[in-house]
């Protein structure tokens, strides 16, 4: 195993060099424009989101308690590749569907908010993947979920910003697609687990990524931007005192959970993210939060019960109940919401119904199929190189020293 | 007593859900409207301040060695509640007297600086409360808070940037009177005592506050914001200078100390905040931010010899040398300014010193009367469930994993 | 020893405290008004580069196991009177030169901009110096700095934000010259190495770095400031890929190692920030930062290899590679862009030319000469107080409670 390894590690420069090549060509062929020189993003907004996806989902994903070096660097990695990718893409479909250009800051920043996607979807197999899947994983995905969008646009008409809401909900599907192809690790392994230290240091993430999720939500919207800042915030408030609550009620001696904390307080954004845009008042979007939260962390609590074991699904970081179950009620949210709105004009609800729920299932469907089908690429001989026994840990892959026991 | 606890926590979720409930259907009822669609705040600026309150004040105070989980846990919770109480009352207020509605970022962003007063309550008793109390305090001093204000406003006319400005000083002297009425922890105990990864997480918040210091002066301020960013800098800057040599001066040996640069480089960012925006010239604010430094380590040098012993008052984190000398200064000082500013207009100079000092007597005195009170409730028995043993520890509400020593 | 250190420890406060007092009088002077009432930086702008220079480095620079506390806490320290300094060494070559005066918000990121060479030479003496020897380095530093831009400036027409991009190259190299001077810590030493936590944390501060790079590039930039942001982007995301790749290659068994992505993610903004706001196409900058990463890397092996052990340099945080070699590489694709972009136009060609080549060398003289006379004057008697077996030690300088073994 250790000879096939080493044989394996010395290919893994070529690949990401090679790939990088690849990128630096199609840049110089399809983006030689800077596109319209006034941008609908402010520097600031981008930087928010940029903030986010590279410290925030790094951090965020640090809670294995020797996986600290992966978690950040891999996460910089995949994101610094899957940004110039995403825009490549997107560039491609530009170009062939003619659409107009957009400016290079809107460029960086919609590849930025797509990449959520892949971080969403490494979460589910944090500690399993070596750099290559992770780095095939983040070329396929992101190159898929473009599709998706594009399926979307042009078959069903739905707008790029509302389609760009769809990002959590096809990272996370996609992401257990994948992980449902690993081998599961053993069930009480001492290296799946975190310390306090690093529950801390997942802490650090988790509050960066809700402070700046009224900004995720906000930055491309076209219409009401105050609005899904305003019903952001109010979802995400309310599903942190949910959070705290719920871990109260469904741990043993009813201490809290920090694994319930960090899921939790995040649900509400991801819920809300749908429908930010178009609700009213505030109190919408503090149910919506409560109820982001009870989903988040019911659902785990079913999952690690009876619904992972019995599908055999590790999911690492529990990005199912995280992201997954609060888009699934955002999208459903958002029809009931469209529904109550418009249910004196029959035609034009069931209109907007068809459209939602069209959007909803070509994602989800297209995230589970592609997903499924990138983990068995995954799990083919010359990319399967981890044993299970070197699941979740840093020194496989980094130089770390240990004079000093931590 | 663990029983009498394991009851207790079975109604902690049962508080806070009905808690939740009553803002949001108070929510329903008062914000029916978005106010004026233009804001006088910034997306940045806000974000600036959320920022500040959620992870800056949440590392903070994270110097205690075993109570990081409940330090970032619980300071988000209470801010989120807090947050939304906070708007329910000034909404109250505002349609109680028939005032004028403001934005929903103003509104939000008002409500995040008053959360201040309640951030820098808790770290006077941080480590000896349990979270009910906690949520207790919080409800009752935000309430306490903006009444304050609005008898500042309505009987002596203080505008609304000014009275928010002592939000420090309130929440200094309110956590005092708490805390005065709690039962102190033995004098060495070896959990309130911090580490060096504790303290550099510490370290991490300060800086954070220090960086965003300048945004939370000015955010409120309806003219010169430039000058109160200008101001704010430069008196930071001066106290962080200070702090360093005045650390060196009143320990032993002649090192650093921690804690010292913890407290003591905020100094000037409180005390120039009351007169930030009439400061003419740089120099003014420099000499602000050294004295605000002396007078913390001073202070805090004596308060732990004289002081503190005396009255039988323990302050986890030393807020009232951090946070009530120097807004204790700043609002000495900006009385001075105005005299020196008005020497020549005896009867307006005789007007503007009364307003300020009545201003200031109405706060400290409405926070230590409230605050004692508040104190002397939160010790009733259905509220105080922890033993002195139990102090500063997060195992008692925190589910933590010590598989691995730390 | 320790008689002597204590003696010298009583001096340290009086030292700071009569530098603040100058400063402050200094500002009295020269500070009596504030400028224009519009200035060209926006606050949010500003406060990225506050937060890179307070925070970013701050914590960039925690790599060392024992030396958390002072890597923290001096950049804090040297940063607040470096800024002061520069604002002063600024305001009195205009007030010389009788120059247009700048608001106040310009002088101080400007003052920001600068200190980021002093940051950098600090990395350079990392662990060897004491607080006095930082303090005067500081000084020195700060006013030579602006003394090379003023040569540029009167002597060769150099525009002020181009000869502010120097920074990264004089920084290097002044803390190279300085460390010159410095006895090497024992090849083997315990103490001079890093913990998988210290590592984390300083990956921390160097993804901070990295997120804000294209703020500090373009903060000062007097067009195009989105391309600036662009082409940054573009040659940081090259150059961390990069970074990976390489790290793989020169490691023994295929392995990442941390240093070099601490080092090498960030070489693609040094070297793009020269050129910039003249780059074209994103391809450019992406290749870039190809090449910085490739330089850095295989520049840090060259000079742990051969080159320091030759010239008996002792380079802490490998500015050298980091910083020194991806800035003579700026410098030099500056002007091959500008050979390429004007090989019609001889004349002015030429011009252009000598006017980058001998901004280039007057910068790098000015720093290599001033460097090695200032480390020669912190070597002298008065200054030179720790010995080498107490490098790197946060016990020399700080109260640090080892109660739990860490």
């Amino acid at each position: 195993m250790s000879s096939n390894y080493r044989n394996f590690r010395n290919s893994v420069p070529w690949l990401i060099l090679s790939l990088e090549a690849v990128f630096i060509i199609l840049f110089y062929f399809l983006f030689s424009d800077d596109g319209p020189p006034r941008s609908s993003i402010s520097y600031p907004a981008f930087q928010d989101v940029n903030h986010m996806v590279i410290f925030g989902f790094g951090f965020f994903l640090t809670f294995l308690k020797r996986y600290g070096f992966s978690s950040t660097g891999f996460n910089l990695l995949i994101i610094v590749l899957g940004v110039q990718c995403s825009m490549l893409t997107e560039g491609l479909l530009v170009f062939l569907l003619q659409r107009a250009n957009e400016d290079g800051l809107k460029r960086i920043t919609k590849a930025a908010v797509s990449m959520t996607a892949v971080v969403i979807s490494t979460g589910a197999v944090l500690g399993k993947t070596n750099p290559v899947q992770l780095i095939l994983m983040t070329v396929v995905e992101i190159i898929v979920f473009h599709m998706s969008r594009w399926i979307n646009k042009i078959f069903l008409g739905v707008p790029d910003d509302i389609s760009m809401m769809h990002v959590h909900l096809f990272g996370a599907y996609f992401g257990l697609a994948v992980s449902s192809c690993f081998s599961e690790p053993p069930p009480r392994s001492e290296k799946n687990a975190s310390t306090p230290k690093s529950d801390l240091l997942s802490m650090l993430g988790t509050v960066f990524l809700w402070v700046f999720w009224p900004s995720f939500n906000s930055v491309l919207a076209v219409a009401n931007k105050r609005k899904v800042i305003y019903n952001t915030y109010f979802a995400l408030a309310v599903s942190a005192v949910t959070a705290f609550v719920l871990s109260v009620l469904t741990t043993k001696d009813g201490k809290f959970r920090m694994t319930h904390i960090h899921s939790a307080v995040l649900a509400g954004g991801v819920t809300v993210g749908y429908a930010a845009c178009s609700i009213e008042y505030p109190w919408i979007a503090m149910i919506l939060g409560l109820l982001a939260s009870v989903i988040t962390i019911l659902g785990s609590y079913c999952l690690q019960r009876c619904l992972n074991p019995a599908l055999k699904i590790h999911d690492s970081s529990g990005v199912h109940s995280t992201f997954g179950f609060p888009a699934v009620l955002g999208a459903l949210a958002q029809v009931i919401l469209l529904a109550i709105k418009n249910w004196t004009n029959l035609p034009r609800l069931g209109y907007l119904v068809m459209f939602h729920i069209g959007a909803f299932c070509v994602t989800i469907s297209v995230a589970l199929i592609t997903g499924f089908i990138t983990g068995l690429i995954l799990n083919l001989k010359p990319f399967k190189t981890i044993p299970v026994s070197k699941y979740f840990e840093d020194q496989f892959y980094w130089e770390v020293s240990f004079s000093v026991k931590l």
